[in-house]
């Protein structure tokens, strides 16, 4: 069946104008003006709304097992969620346990991601190193449509990849032309200060941002950023959370050299002071790695959106509830990390990002979409509205209001970061791939309707890369 | 006639693709694989070759009437050039002598600008300050299709904008929805070094720089920026040459404030040092303002553009031949001011940007074309490859190689600051709006074929920058 | 009459040892351990407690008549309050009318100041330029000890010195060995923006801070700087107060040029909101330009301070009581700028700055005299503990505590910015040229003890510069 | 004997004076204007000389047993080439092997430094961690006056400290009062590009640099200060080599960290075309790490000690003669690193940093003298011209000048740096703790005439770090 929407401003990243879509079957088959209604055709209203490319959210977590349990939002619920916010496609994340074969780990978390509602892809974490690991990321890239490879900097004794790793896995990336993306905290530093804090008998979720303290990212984001420019491959740093981190993306930036950083919704907007709450059960709720932070990194945060050093957004989606957060009860160190997000970052974003004019509606499809879709490659078939596109679309309210809420929000956790925020700005249907998953406030999400999408390795960072390469091609000098 | 380019990849500002493209009347008809040949089509054979947007140079002076001469090159030889070069767009300036009424200088310009051979449109400088001013940017922006005026902050008792000039002029701006422009140079300083070098006796050429020091420079840049800033309006800053003043782009960028860099192609690539040369002839030849720089600031612009804190490139060609340079024979301050470029920018900028690995294939587009299309309002007219875009294209042979001469050049003008390097990557083929006016070397241009290209005001910077002052919005304390 | 301070530890900018201090005449005769007590001599019992050099205030105004009235401090008692803070030399401002005579305005403010309780020197303002004033700058230097000219960049149709005065002095500096000073905010923006928020019906103290953003600092700052540095002479910033302003001196000093940058107690501690509040009293008690500043802002000074980019701190010490605000009641510029501080400094600082760690001891020396001294050339007769220096010193009592109060202190108005506040640290005894001025909170300061101060031109940094000028002397290019 | 130095100018590191010392015993005992020549008393003729405090150079490495040979320069010849060169007090290192008990590595370095002819002190490196060597830096301490430990970030596989080594090491100084410095390269990144370059067939000095480039260091940089930053030590830096480690130290700085800086005079001086040498002795013979670099960064590090990032001047006087540096004929990593300069140091400085202007002759005495006497706390013992201080000093010609050479230096090395350099500023006259060791060109060393110079834990710097800790204690939440 097509689906015609009818009567809205397309907004794309970099112009809006009037104008009808028709999609038939998965893709984008007419734009214009006044398009007829063809028959077997759902029509949905787009009047006084904006038609923009559908969200893409780069850092998920669905039903990741980790510290000790599983995260409670699955598959199924968490893409019905995303649907529901106006976001189309994830890119979650493989995680091999040490000594695991990559190979192994990603096709468990393909099988797992089959249930999704909406389009998924992912970045598979390189968590130790040997040839085998090497091997396996070359058949990742070549035969499974896997352009980044995941690092931790932290979580000592377990996912940490330490320099000789980083330095190996950065290379290896550069020759499949896969780009490395980096969790950017100091484990050893993180480690350290988490001992010490429970000999203090700091134990509760307070003693978390203490153990995380923005030096610690900045000195992460500083290795990884400089063993890339080193080794002349791109660099992908997640969840940028401090003005220090940035400053490193910006002076990297500045001398030419190819880095990305990505910024939560919550980073930029939800204070550190929420750790200091009386309540337990909150201030651990908000427990996640890097922590929130204090104004001064907001601020500046929102300025790297502005100046282009960040550009992407996402959430880090990975839920625990009440019970499991419990798990960390007399030891911080054991609260199992994160928060929710999927289902709100866009209008979060749009509500604090346009309304405000810290930017403008193009920006804002651009940081929600367009720019995910270019470095993780797959534009123009996500992040674009064109003839040929994949059917992925939101049709935006600018005027519509919603109050953000546990106890409406689709996410399958009891807890919301942004809880009792009223945003302007909210999503009014969303199309998944021609299928029309939330219609006005009604969600239709479908089990297994979302399907995998494959990243093929990088064509003009790398050609580029490349070719500076060439020019500066090392001889031997001639002293014979 | 119609024309097919056929056989080519399209390389636009975000992606590579195969395609053919159809050109009906003025416009793009058809984008695909394997068009038909239509009946009455020229064929042009893209094979090998990129197919871009046409180059737009948003910085030109023809036929300038400057420091008691009147440059070279006109607006047909001028534009003719820049089809040659892969250029299909100029942006020109209309300069009102003090006193003289805006609406006058501009029809004057418009008159001039008749004969062009390519498209072309206007920027309108404030060299003073009254209500008729005021009121003459009111028409300029409703009537005729001007969105942007220039401020000379240099040229002391000349076209020197004082302070409070900016002032009104970049308020009024704000009011229109017009971006405001400027030379940023300290005119008091440039005029104090100049006099103190005449009367050390030093008159030569190699005085020039020295009375335009980096600083002077950085200072009217911050000046511009914090005005803008203060005021609550955009800002453009045209050729920007020192690292003293990409700073103060990047400070405000980062801080929020929506500030633009133009780049001069001769900027990045020539050296301070060829004001010392020892040919009196080569050394005037290549005064400008402001001068040529020192490596390190041209390292900086680098980047500058690979950061993205400068977005758009230009030449500022404004050509004085030999006889007109030694009118400043025994005074350097009398030497006019201006070098030529429109044709070689393209080149020289692909030669030097993507060979060298400096940035992409998408990168060059954006700062040839795209770019200035967008901040002067005329995307997706211009600097797109889309259905319905003016047909302004170049087909780009990456392996064709030039060697840059003054006496092989279009330019109307008998010496090139390019003389001699050899260029691998140059324009095979020119169409404008529709008509193939450079085809293989050889140049068909046509007199009258261009014509003038209305902008409207800003759209979504002007949003956003709205947004922001509501936000903001201050009232006064109740204290009754 | 000889004092000897017994049983203290001399704490000077770069060091602490035990030592007493004996004090003959007017100067230091004597540091050692066990000093004998000479007949005739008062002892100071300085057990616990730290000998300091007194402290300088280099920015003060007494009895300044501004804005229509005279600051309610005069030179006798604003420097007996400063003694009672342990400040035992001011340096005050000549600041002559536009067209007044610089000598004519010295003698004035010389007369004004014999009753001075306490050393004191002025800075010379240069409010409007012809030769004469040029003049009057050589005898000023040659004849009357000033080494230090002031511009001030703000107050537009009054005291506002535009460029080409800025550009005329600081070169007149340089010549004579003298550091020019500026008060850094774009006056035509101060203007504009006073003009606007008026007619936009903000008339009470909360539209001061609006008028005066702190880009409008920051541009006054870059323009100052670069005059100085095209120029090769030094500059001093007063009241440095935003981050803005701060950038340009590191970016200045980065690049290897002498400037200087005074920051006010009251900047580093005093926040915005003050300018909000219900009171309009208050609020106008805060009134003084620049205005306080937001939490950003404050804490770039503190890492200003602490990383060197700023070298002294004073007050601007100017005191309006509240009838002579209330000349402002229905229009905010008509409020006397102006707040006290010349007693609360040095208490301000050490609790502020030692008791929190944020600096030294040795650097609250530095930062309250000793490079007050070096940089205004009265170093080391001030600012130093040697035998032969003056013998100004403060016994620094580092437990004892305070709370401040218009209601107790000793400045001649009726309001003060640092209210309630309690500080640990504070002055326990003051010696001002040998006499015992301040002793256990008893002020016995003696009308016309102060004497002036003569300051001679600068050695070391004006050497610097002009070796550095014969480094890069220019010379024509022989191109016979 | 007495020593009379008559007729100079003393020059500190904060003025310049006319007076006479005299030196009785190893200290100074008078200070003044024509002063007595006592009975058996050597006159010291200082006219037209400045008198300065001797130099220290806080990093040399004489007699180092090194990558399987031992450093050509001994406590002897070395400390007898720094009198030559005015310099008067060294601080060298005890290297530990891995697993080798500091305190043994600590005696055999005394013994070896027992023939010393001017003073000396030891910093004492941390090689490797375990309980054993945290007692051992307690002893070094509290009984053997070391208030310094080093540590090396690179150099894989032999003495590299990883990061846990830094925490635990770094931490344990800030108990014990002691500042940890580090050597900052990423050894992880050598020893990678090492490979590489020798598995390309870059065998060559060439290969050097490359394999230690630029961001390298800042790389290590970044680590070590963010490592001091988070545990609230302070940090010195040995031989900052590049703009990048420079902006490290710079943003600490900035945000009120500790953190110091030094450069070696080679570093400022020499380019890092030198590796590019044909003559493969010339390029060996500058092979040390981190490498020399180009213009950019040299100009970058003038700026900092300019601004006063970086605080002392060194020279990591390291000497291999031509057939030691052979080692590596056929492998570039075999080439033992080390360069000479203990005795150009100070006249290098003067001449680049003082006759162009750079800094003054009192940041000149600050860089090579006072500062790394203050920082190493030995001031005012060392560092100073006072009454009591070790009479330690240097007449210095600002008029005499030498072509430095390798012939003619009394460095026990067949290499210099500086060959063929003339300098203009040369020591005339050197007095080591009273002994008058270099005489207007001929050399009186003795050998034993040194001491060990006991240096305390740090007093100012860890006073104000404390009081931070104390201001910014953390509590557990109560949530109760």
């Amino acid at each position: 069946m097509a689906i015609l929407i009818k009567g809205g401003s397309i907004q794309t990243h970099e112009e809006r104008y009037v104008a009808d879509i028709l999609c038939e079957g998965e893709t984008i088959s007419a734009i214009g003006t006044d398009l007829d209604v063809p028959a077997d055709c759902e029509v949905i209203d787009a009047s006084g709304c904006l038609v923009m490319p559908g969200g893409i959210d780069p850092h998920t977590h669905m039903q990741l097992p980790f510290m000790g349990t599983v995260a409670s939002e699955d598959f199924q619920s968490g893409t019905a969620a995303a649907l529901a916010g106006g976001t189309t496609m994830i890119i979650d994340f493989v995680i091999p346990s040490p000594q695991q074969p990559l190979m192994e780990a990603y096709h468990t978390w393909r099988e797992w991601a089959e249930k999704s509602c909406c389009d998924y892809s992912f970045h598979v974490a390189v968590t130790w190193w040997d040839e085998s690991v090497s091997q396996d990321m070359q058949t990742l890239v070549s035969d499974y449509g896997v352009n980044s490879f995941k690092h931790f900097m932290a979580y000592k004794n377990a996912i940490m990849a330490p320099d000789d790793t980083l330095v190996s896995s950065f290379a290896r990336c550069l020759e499949l032309g896969a780009i490395p993306t980096v969790h950017a905290e100091n484990g050893e530093l993180v480690y350290h200060l988490q001992q010490k804090l429970l000999a203090d008998g700091i134990t509760g979720p307070e003693a978390h941002p203490l153990s995380r303290p923005p030096q610690v990212e900045g000195e992460a984001a500083s290795r990884a950023i400089r063993i890339a420019g080193t080794l002349g491959t791109p660099v992908y740093l997640v969840h940028v959370s401090t003005a220090d981190a940035l400053e490193e993306i910006r002076y990297a930036r500045e001398h030419g050299q190819p880095v990305y950083g990505e910024v939560l919704a919550g980073h930029l907007l939800i204070d550190e002071e929420v750790y200091q709450n009386k309540s337990w059960e909150f201030a651990a709720g908000h427990v996640m790695s890097p922590p929130f932070r204090s104004l001064e990194h907001r601020q500046a945060l929102w300025g790297g959106i502005q100046s282009g050093d960040l550009q992407t957004t996402a959430t880090d989606h990975c839920c625990f509830c009440a019970e499991q957060k419990e798990m960390g009860k007399d030891d911080f160190t054991k609260i199992p990390n994160g928060t929710a997000g999927v289902e709100d970052r866009m209008a979060m974003l749009w509500h604090e990002g346009v309304n405000t004019g810290r930017f403008s509606a193009e920006n804002f499809v651009a940081l929600t979409s367009t720019n995910a879709a270019k470095i993780f490659n797959v534009f123009p078939r996500k992040g674009a509205i064109r003839i040929g596109s994949d059917a992925d679309l939101v049709v935006w309210d600018p005027n519509g209001e919603r109050t953000i809420s546990a106890k409406t929000h689709h996410q399958n956790i009891d807890f919301n970061i942004f809880e009792g925020r009223t945003v302007k700005g909210i999503p009014r249907h969303t199309v998944s791939r021609g299928y029309w998953a939330w219609r006005d406030g009604e969600l239709h999400a479908t089990r297994g309707h979302g399907q995998y999408v494959e990243r093929p390795p990088y064509p003009s960072v790398f050609d580029q890369l490349k070719a500076r390469a060439e020019q500066n091609a090392v001889t031997a000098v001639d002293r014979s």
